[in-house]
C-alpha cells in the first residue's frame, strides 16, 4: 500500500516499528486497541493478540498479520532480531514508553541501531485524501445538523450538562461512533474558560452559551464552535462578536497552500489586535484534523508548516474576558487550489435565543 | 497529605516523579491535562502550565504550586539538579515515553540514579478509602438507575446506537461526567463479540442484547453489565444465564480479604467449566475500577495480588456463543471484612422484554 511505502521512504531506515494506534489505522486499517506495525521496504507485518484474530482478517490490508502469543514487543523485536538486512530501525520517541522501549531491546538483543522517526507519519496524516475529506465533510455536515437540532435547547433554566446530553445524544443517533472529544457547554461567566467541562449550572437569560462539539464518523473527528446570546445581545456582545467573526473569516482567507501554518494564526490576531481584543485570545488559532482531534499542524506561532492542497484544519478564534463571558466561533476546513472550503455548515452569525 | 507520603515511603529512593494524571490526581487533587508531580520526603511540587493557574490554586492539596513557563519536564529536571541530596529518583517506565525521559536527563544533567517505582502509587489507589467508595457507591447507583430508566427502550426496531444514545444522556442528565468508557449495546449474533461497538444495526424478535456501561462521578468510574432477552427466552439461553449467573455469585463469594486476585477468576470459572462452559468464557473475570476504568488488581490468572479491604472490583463472568450469542453479568463490589458488598444494584434475574 502506498502509505506504508512512504512512511519509510524519506528516512535513513530499514523500517519502521509504528506502535500509534491512529497510525496503525491509518497505515494498515486496523482499528483495535492492541496493534504494532513493523515496515520494511518489501514488506510490513502486523501484530495483534488473540482476541482481534477475525477482527484483523477483515481490516488489515498490505501486511502479513501475526497474532502473537507473548506479547507484540517481543514478537516486534523478534522479527527484527531475525532479518540480518534490519541494521537502522526507525519509532517515535513519544510515543514509545520507556517500558516498551526496553521490551523491545530485550528482544531484538542489540543488533539494531534506533533512529528518531521524525514524525514521519504525522506528516503523511496531515495531508488528507479525497476519500478522508469526505468522511471529514459527513463528520462536519452532522454536527452542524446536530447544532441546527439542538439548538432549540438552549433557554434558560437547562444545565449545561443537559444540554451537552442532547447534543451526544443526537451525534450517535446520526451514527456518529461518539463525541470527538468531552462536549464543551460554557454558559454565562464559565464561558470565560475555554475549556470548561459541563456542570449542573443552568442556563440563564441575558448569558453567553459556547457550545464546542464533534463527532466521530469511520473514525475521523469534526470539531465546531458556536456562541450563542439567551436574550438581546447587548452593543458591547454584538461588537465582541463581530471581531471574532472577522477575526474567523480572516483566518480561513488566510488558509491557501503555500502559506505557513503560524501566518494563519498571525492573520487571526491581527484583526482581534486591530479591535483591542488580543490579550483576550488565549489560545492558538487552530489544528489539524482527522482520525484524531488534535493533530499537525498547528495554527500557532512557532509552527513553520507549509499548508498545502488537502490538509484539514480548524480555524477558531475567540475572545475570553472575566465578569463578560466567552466568545468562540470554529469551522472546519479543506485547503484548497482555491483557498479554504468549509467543511463545518452551521451559520456563524450571533444566534439570539 | 497521607497519600504523597506513602507514595515514596517503601521506596529506595529520595524522590518519586509523577506523570500519569489519574496517579496525580489521587496524590494532590489536580484534575486538569497538564501536569508533573515531584514528590520528595520533605516537600512534594506540581508543577503545570499557565492554562491552569486558577485551577490548581483550588484544586492542588499538600503540594506547592510552579507554573512552568518552558515545559513540565524541563521544570521537573531542574528542581532535581538544583537539589544536591536527591540522587536516587523513582519514576514509572511504564507512564513515561522515551521522548520525555530524555528531556528529563537533559534538564538533570547526569545527577540522578533512576529507578522503577514499581507500581507504588497504583497499589496504593488499589486500596479505596471511605471517601472514595462512597463516590464510586455513588456512580454505580447512578449507573443502575440508568438502567432501570433505559431498559424500557429495548425492543424490536431500535438500533443498538440510539440504544447508546439513551443510556449515555442519562448519564449526564443525572450529573454524571460522562460515560466511564463507550457504552457497549451488542444484540444478536453481535452478543458473542465481548466488546462489540454499538452499530446501526436494528435489535430484533428472539435476540439476546448485552448491555455493558459506566459512568464518571467526580473523576470516579463505575461499571455495570447485563444482558436481557427480546421476547421469551428458549430453555437453552435460559440454562445458559444460569450459569453465568452462578459464576457471578461464586466471583463475589471468593472476594474476600486475604484470598488472591486469581483465586476469585478461578471461583467464577469453575463454575462455568462445571456447565460445560468453559471454553466460553473468553476473558478474565474483572479488574479494579476507580479513578481509571481498568485498573489494579486483574481477576485472573497469574495476578498474585491479595484483596485487602476496601479494594472495589468488577465481578463480570460472561459465555460468548458463536451462533448463539453472549451473555455477560457485572457488578461492582468493594471487599470488606464481612465479604463482597455490591455496589451496582440493578437486578441480577435475566429480563425478557
Amino acid at each position: 500500500m502506498e502509505r506504508l511505502r512512504l512512511s519509510l521512504e524519506k528516512l535513513p531506515a530499514d523500517a519502521i516499528v509504528v506502535s500509534h494506534l491512529p497510525n496503525i489505522r491509518y497505515l494498515c486499517g486496523f482499528s483495535g486497541s492492541a496493534g504494532l506495525l513493523v515496515i520494511e521496504h518489501a514488506r510490513a507485518t502486523f501484530f495483534t493478540d488473540s482476541r482481534y484474530t477475525i477482527q484483523s482478517q477483515h481490516e488489515v490490508v498490505g501486511a502479513r498479520v501475526r497474532i502473537a502469543k507473548k506479547g507484540l514487543l517481543r514478537a516486534a523485536g523478534e522479527l527484527l532480531r531475525a532479518s540480518r538486512s534490519l541494521r537502522r530501525v526507525a519509532f517515535s520517541p513519544a510515543q514509545v514508553t520507556v517500558a516498551q522501549k526496553e521490551a523491545l531491546d530485550a528482544a531484538v538483543f542489540r543488533k539494531v541501531r534506533w533512529l528518531n522517526d521524525g514524525g514521519a507519519i504525522e506528516k503523511l496524516r496531515a495531508v488528507k485524501d479525497a476519500g478522508e475529506i469526505e468522511i471529514i465533510r459527513e463528520a462536519a455536515e452532522l454536527v452542524s445538523r446536530t447544532f441546527e437540532r439542538t439548538r432549540r435547547f438552549v433557554r434558560a433554566g437547562i444545565s449545561e450538562l443537559n444540554l451537552a446530553a442532547e447534543i451526544e445524544r443526537d451525534f450517535k443517533r446520526q451514527g456518529a461512533e461518539g463525541p470527538s472529544f468531552e462536549t464543551i457547554v460554557a454558559s454565562g461567566e464559565r464561558s470565560a474558560w475555554p475549556h470548561a467541562h459541563p456542570t449542573r449550572k443552568l442556563v440563564a437569560k441575558n448569558e453567553l452559551v459556547v457550545l464546542d462539539q464533534g463527532a466521530i464518523l469511520r473514525g475521523y473527528c469534526s470539531d465546531m464552535t458556536r456562541t450563542v446570546f439567551v436574550g438581546k445581545a447587548p452593543r458591547r456582545i454584538k461588537s465582541l462578536y463581530k471581531a471574532v467573526q472577522d477575526a474567523l473569516e480572516a483566518g480561513k482567507a488566510a488558509a491557501q497552500p503555500g502559506v505557513k501554518a503560524q501566518d494563519v494564526d498571525a492573520a487571526a490576531r491581527k484583526v482581534l489586535r486591530r479591535a483591542g481584543l488580543a490579550r483576550y485570545f488565549t489560545h492558538s488559532t487552530g489544528h489539524g484534523v482527522g482520525l484524531e482531534i488534535h493533530e499537525s499542524p498547528r495554527l500557532g506561532k512557532g509552527d513553520q508548516t507549509v499548508l498545502t492542497e488537502g490538509m484539514v484544519i480548524t480555524v477558531e478564534p475567540g475572545v475570553y474576558i472575566e465578569g463578560v463571558g466567552g466568545i468562540r466561533i470554529e469551522d472546519d476546513i479543506v485547503v484548497t487550489a482555491h483557498g479554504a472550503q468549509e467543511l463545518t455548515t452551521a451559520p456563524r452569525d450571533l444566534i439570539e435565543l
